[in-house]
């Protein structure tokens, strides 16, 4: 992604693009408040019945008792783990590597709460069950992310999830659920939010992932557990005197997009196919199992955009707006499924793997 | 503000509402997006046309190298105290004891960044100009709230003003504005923004209070200090991944209502006029500053209510939503102007006035 990307340029110019939901521009949000009645009232210092209800239909639809709705999962996961930590008088916690705490916060967690983090794996790969059963360090809370996201969004059987949770239960470890993207996974659990929160004892999910929304995130748990978090949340500045056009455009698209999440699973695995037959290309995991994965080329980024950028023009296809170093030999990419895969007739789409797999072998 | 509010139920009931600029509802978002077009892009991580150019528009009105977008002002002061007191090496500030930091942020300012704060001057009135130049402790900065909001919006005089920021830069203390009521000051001070912002060395303003949108503050300063305001921004969880919802709302309605200031102001004399005239009333201060004042009445809180809802119901005519026990024997109530009053008319005003001096001297 620098100053002049060929990549991004040639992008811009298809006609149709493979990832995501479309651009996040304001007719995302003028589409919802065109379906609302302007006499709505709205939330007031997370108070009222818009902030109300979508807060206990989220409640519900993770199985949790309650449920707040937060301006962003940076500032609800913190909140979750310094509640954890100050239940257990222990300010340690542990994560992957590359969570979204440690590589995307600027170190909040350690600069606004004091929690130290211990680093659990590897960053190329998942946390073992081993891991954590064999974690020597005591720590208040173990959070996992589902599916891991920098490592193209892979996950633990649901098996080893049980078994880490039990594990945690009896060693009086609280463990949060980063669900950044957990209503992209159920399809592949073949499990309900309630299936796979139960596990948990504190849910973060995000409403601009595979939902589509604006921003915007819920932290679920317990009354006791919510209820602190929301005096947190006023210490951190979220408790805004209005969240509703966040909330309304979850909502909306929540319902929207909800049904679709399996049809979104079954597009990554189809196109990660595609990508897969290329040669010097290898997706993360090999077979998707949510809407998201990762691609790898073992080709240094310099020589790939200029291959990626023709077969965008000739073909008028964009696979992805950019591309970045993975090592010096190798480039990657992260491609997420949302509502514009369905607008990519299948022949142009096969017309860009079939040149792209012929600019790769004639390397 | 109990369960069974008569009050709030006779208000609710009345043609003519006194103050503010209308109801909190959602047709404050679809009258500004219906002007927005749709293909406009959002805004990124701080990033990107549409928040570049109002922080660039709040730079310049405020006369201050640069500006960054803040989802709330609780976040954006106590970033900025935190950064002040990073660069001196002293965690300690000083503000009025009602200041908005003390009073309705659950002691973020400590909880998050261990900053503990010096209380100045009385509750019932404002921090004097003695009271700073005699100040024994060691302070990083000082926060002063213009106007002061939880006594009535009371300002200190301009000459004092500048003696305190003169002060202040000899001491090497820095000084932050806390202007959530800026714009409405400025009429009193017949000075412009940047006049008074010239004398801080931070400064904050708000868009949900005179302004009228849904929330949102900017917080300006020197180049160095709002970047290092960033990274804050995100440690806080506030760099979400848009804002325009708040952003489009705040630059229209600042538009639309900075002409009206002077407006504003002078009706609140106005109004404030017709309260200093019924027996047991009086206004804090008794000549408004701003656009707001407090208004109190020697009477329990219990008796003053029925009064007002009778008002209310023979008039048609709602002046305050509330009311609060400000001691046993006094209650009192904050009125803020903004384009309801100029919807009243006059003589439904005037009859109203009339009736409540009635009801207060026949008691």
């Amino acid at each position: 992604m620098s100053g002049h990307n060929v990549v991004a340029e040639a992008f811009a110019q298809t006609q149709y693009q493979v990832g995501g939901h479309g651009k996040r521009i304001v007719q995302v949000l003028k589409d919802v408040l065109n379906e609302v009645e302007g006499t709505v009232e709205g939330d007031m210092y997370g108070s009222g019945k818009l902030i109300a209800d979508f807060e206990a239909k989220m409640a519900e639809y993770l199985g949790k008792e309650s449920a707040v709705f937060f301006p962003s999962g940076t500032m609800a996961q913190q909140i979750a783990l310094r509640i954890w930590c100050d239940e257990l008088g222990l300010k340690k916690v542990a994560y992957h590597p590359l969570s979204h705490l440690e590589i995307h916060e600027e170190a909040g967690l350690r600069e606004l709460h004091g929690i130290e983090s211990v680093l659990l794996g590897e960053k190329d790969r998942l946390i073992q069950l081993e891991e954590i059963l064999n974690l020597q360090e005591e720590i208040a809370c173990l959070l996992l992310e589902l599916p891991q996201r920098e490592i193209g969004g892979q996950l633990p059987s649901f098996e080893d999830l049980q078994k880490i949770s039990a594990h945690c239960r009896e060693k009086g470890i609280r463990l949060h659920l980063d669900g950044a993207r957990l209503f992209e996974i159920l399809p592949y659990y073949q499990k309900t939010a309630q299936e796979v929160c139960a596990l948990f004892d504190s849910v973060y999910v995000s409403f601009y992932k595979g939902i589509g929304g604006i921003a915007g995130a819920i932290l679920a748990g317990s009354a006791e557990f919510t209820k602190q978090s929301k005096v947190w949340k006023r210490r951190h500045g979220g408790d805004l005197i209005s969240l509703y056009p966040y909330i309304l455009t979850a909502d909306a698209y929540f319902d929207q997009r909800i049904p679709k999440m399996g049809q979104y699973y079954e597009q990554a695995q189809e196109l990660a196919g595609l990508y897969n037959q290329c040669p010097r290309v290898t997706t993360w995991p090999e077979v998707p199992v949510s809407n998201m994965f990762h691609v790898h080329v073992e080709l240094p980024k310099a020589e790939l955009e200029p291959i990626l950028a023709a077969v965008y023009a000739e073909t008028g296809v964009g696979l992805t707006p950019y591309v970045r170093e993975y090592d010096e030999s190798t480039s990657s990419f992260e491609v997420g499924i949302g509502d514009r895969y369905a607008q990519v007739p299948k022949d142009a789409l096969h017309t860009a793997f079939r040149l792209l797999h012929e600019k790769l072998q004639n390397l």
